[in-house]
């Protein structure tokens, strides 16, 4: 994962502004002028990792402001050069788990490596519960303070496409400031993970050692997801109960067919607040990168997140611009009352409002 | 479920031919009216109960011709006013869990109250294995000699959408026909068994009493679909084990959250070969009716699933129409070439993908 920063700086710097053609309105010129030498300056710190402006950058990408999106897309396609480098690492789990403790000490390691690490989010319910994972930074001290470390809270957005999206180009502005390793953190129930599941490499799955039934209560689209199950809080009276669970999870992984990356998903067992097992994570996951840079899984599978990405987002787009035209809204009302009575079928009534 | 097939029957014949008002085009008469006469028939005939009608109706539904296309909806919506009088089962389960024993089995037992039942199939790889479920009647003699029986295997298709488009059609046809139940076989794998469990009122998980290992191996989506669990082969040194892997599931269904149906899954043992615990499944049926029908369950249920099918549609064909353009096709291409190339992001291609 070592790259070197200075001559993507350089680079960068070589980058002149596009001539302007159309100098017929000074306004138009002038306007043009004043966003590009911005995005220009903007890519320039980021690239020298200044913290200040990757934040800006960010807030730029998450304005809702239709003027700033030709801004948000300039910056994005000036960073991708740089971007790529990282290792980006999922995480999930139910509340309670222990992420934040986990990823305080995760990342402490990592930080005693040489590595910068961003802490990023996907929670799309948290313009409701104004964040409530990575909202509180009192679980991440120390990382919260060192200087090689950047933490995000998720992304606000009335969709999980549009926290998604949010956080895919976040992760590709940190990767431009230099962060060796991105840490995306998710809650443990629903669609988020298996969106967070489709943006990083390597997918943790925290769980705790429970009364002898760790397999129930899981779902197993999450086990298939994991990469690694990680069974956090094994210290005290814990541990021999986190060692069974070991046992179970590592039968039940068995299971399930062998991955195309032909990494066979791991289970390990860990104390975030005692900071034991953590240091054999980071080589698992180092293990893993080898397997894959070897058979090329690693670049294939982003190749992959790529088209998924592209695709997901062209669905998204035709169903909403489709459905949001006041036409189709008063007539797909009319259609379901139609459907209600058991005088048209599903398919009559979507062929209906195709023909519109 | 009682309904009077003779008052259908009646309004059905009264119904007259729509007056033709183009009377410019000679053809175009003839050939209309020989269409509404033959809808009109045809629908005549189902109302009777005959069976050749009702084969030769599917058959036209499952029409891959365009000029079949409008007579298919015309003779679904003359249908539409003498459907939605049947009990629609579904029924999953692993290959060789004993699913057509046990339709055999049940079919027989609800011959006997004097039911009249269709069975159908949704299998959308039965175009390539040429119909692998209820191919081969050989495990359904009773059944398929009876004369209050209809047997249909899977209608064929190229997409999942399609065959179900084709099944739900098939539904309407065969109550308009009198059956008072529909049992839908579909495979144990994939995404078939979620799209009979929305076209079902009841859906039936058959299950096999494993080595202590109930809820290894299987899918956690299917426990939160099924409305009951049957654990089939109940017979023999059999009896023991089916005993408690009902235990394990009863345990496992206790941990998900109530159904809006207010109705609790249940798990019962059956062995269709020696006909036990057949007539008690019917029962927990019967008692699911009743307390859906006094909740109003049973009615929103299928009014969800109709709205669902409607979005599901336009969905499907939103999307086709779009990928299937040669521009975009075109397009496409270079804008996965590039991506891979790292030269734009999945958004920025997605946009330009629909800008065009």
């Amino acid at each position: 994962m070592a790259k070197s920063k200075k001559s993507a700086l350089q680079t960068a710097k070589g980058v002149s502004s596009p001539e302007i053609t159309n100098k017929d309105s000074i306004q138009y010129l002038k306007k043009r002028r004043r966003s590009k030498i911005d995005i220009n300056e903007l890519v320039s710190a980021i690239l020298t990792q200044d913290i200040t402006a990757l934040s800006k950058a960010i807030t730029l990408i998450e304005s809702k402001k239709p003027k700033h999106l030709d801004l948000a897309n300039a910056l994005i396609k000036t960073c991708l050069p740089y971007a790529n480098n990282s290792v980006r690492i999922g995480i999930t789990g139910v509340p309670g788990v222990g992420k934040s403790t986990f990823i305080e000490a995760f990342g402490n390691h990592l930080l005693s490596l040489g590595k910068r690490v961003a802490v990023l989010a996907v929670d799309p319910s948290s313009s409701l519960t104004k964040g409530s994972i990575l909202g509180d930074k009192t679980r991440m001290v120390n990382l919260a303070k060192n200087e090689n470390v950047f933490i995000r809270p998720s992304a606000s957005g009335d969709t999980l496409g549009g926290v998604a999206r949010k956080t895919r180009e976040t992760i590709t502005l940190c990767e431009a400031a230099g962060f060796d390793v991105i840490l995306i953190e998710t809650v443990g129930v629903g669609q988020s993970e298996i969106t967070v599941h489709s943006m990083v490499d390597f997918f943790l799955l925290l769980k705790l050692a429970g009364a002898g039934d760790e397999l129930q209560g899981i779902k197993r689209g999450i086990i298939e997801m994991a990469d690694a199950i990680i069974i956090n809080k094994a210290d005290g009276g814990n541990i021999e109960a986190a060692n069974i669970a070991k046992t179970e999870f590592n039968k039940a992984l068995h299971l399930y067919p062998e991955k195309k990356s032909n990494w066979l998903p791991k289970v390990s067992v860990c104390s975030a607040t005692e900071n034991n097992g953590i240091e054999a994570i980071w080589g698992m996951i180092l293990e893993y990168l080898d397997i894959t840079s070897k058979n090329n899984h690693f670049n294939n599978k982003r190749n992959e997140q790529d088209k998924f990405w592209l695709l997901q987002t062209v669905e998204e787009k035709l169903k909403s611009s489709f459905f949001n035209q006041e036409k189709i809204k008063t007539e797909l009302k009319k259609q379901l009352e139609l459907l209600e009575h058991n005088k048209t079928t599903p398919f009559a009534a979507a062929d209906y409002l195709l023909s519109l």
